[in-house]
C-alpha cells in the first residue's frame, strides 16, 4: 500500500501563497519546494517506466559519458511539476493539461534542488492558467530545467 | 537491483525504422510501441514522486470525479517518452533536451495504448532533432497526448 510519509524529508516552503478557499489564485502567486531523489528511487523509476538507460543506474556506464555520474529521468523531475500542481499548488481538484520542460543542465542523485512555480496568466472564463515550472540548483541558482504548465480549476482560477 | 525482464509484456513495433549504427535517422523515420500500466505501477510512481493526489490511486475518490476511474499520471505517461528516446529511437546516446505534452484526455490503469514517435525535423549542424510524441487509444485511435521532444545525437543526427 502507499505509504504516505514517504517523502517526509521534504522541505516545503510558502511564499507569497496561502491555501484559502474562497480566494482564486492570481498572476503573480508562487509557490516553492525543495527535492532530491536518491539513486534508489531512480532504480525504482527504471522499474516502473521501463526506461533502463544505463546513463540513469550504472554508474561506470555514465563516468565515460560528459555527464561523468547517473543523472534522473527528465521524466522524474517532471513528477514534482505534476506533484505540486495536484497536491499543492494548485492542489487538489486541478486538472493537468499541459507541460513544456526544457532539460537545460543535468540533476544528479542526492542533490538538493528548488522547484518553483508561478502564475503567469489565467483564464477565468476558461478555469485555467499557464504556471511558470522552473528548477534551480540551490548554490548559484543556476537553472536546470525551465518550463511552463496548463492547469484547470474549477475554483482557484 | 534492477529487473530488466519487468517490461516482457510490452509488445514493440518497428516501423519504417531499421536500427543501423552507419545510417542517420531522417525526417519521416518513426517509431511505435504500445503500452499499458497497472495500477501497482501507478501506485509505486506514488510513492516514487511523491504525488499523491488521490485521483490517481483511490477508486472511490475518482468515481466522484468526471474521470470515473484512477488515471495515470501525466509524468508516468511522459516517462513512456523518455524510455523510447533513451533505449530505443534514437536509443543509446541520446540527450533529452525538451518535452512537450499535451494530455488531451485521460488514460486509465490496465488499457493498452499506442505511443508513436516521428521524427520532423533535424539539424545535422547541432546533432538535434525534434521529434514527435503522440499517444493514441487502440480502437478508433483517439489521440490522448500530444507532444514533441527535442534530442540531441552525436551519431544519429
Amino acid at each position: 500500500m502507499i505509504n504516505l510519509n514517504f517523502h517526509k524529508n521534504r522541505i516545503k516552503f510558502w511564499f507569497n501563497f496561502t491555501k484559502n478557499d474562497q480566494s482564486m489564485l492570481e498572476v503573480g502567486n508562487s509557490y516553492e519546494i525543495e527535492f532530491s531523489f536518491t539513486q534508489e528511487q531512480v532504480n525504482d523509476f527504471c522499474k516502473i517506466s521501463g526506461d533502463f538507460n544505463p546513463l540513469h543506474w550504472d554508474e561506470a556506464y555514465a563516468a565515460s559519458t560528459p555527464f561523468k555520474k547517473p543523472i534522473i529521468h527528465g521524466a522524474l523531475i517532471a513528477s514534482v511539476f505534476s506533484k505540486v500542481m495536484g497536491m499543492e499548488f494548485p492542489g487538489e481538484g486541478s486538472v493537468y493539461l499541459k507541460q513544456v520542460s526544457e532539460f537545460k543542465r543535468p540533476l544528479f542523485v542526492e542533490n538538493t534542488y528548488k522547484a518553483r512555480f508561478e502564475i503567469i496568466s489565467t483564464n477565468p472564463a476558461k478555469h485555467t492558467a499557464e504556471i511558470s515550472t522552473q528548477v534551480f540548483e540551490l548554490e548559484r541558482g543556476k537553472i536546470m530545467v525551465d518550463g511552463m504548465a496548463s492547469a484547470m480549476h474549477a475554483d482557484l482560477f
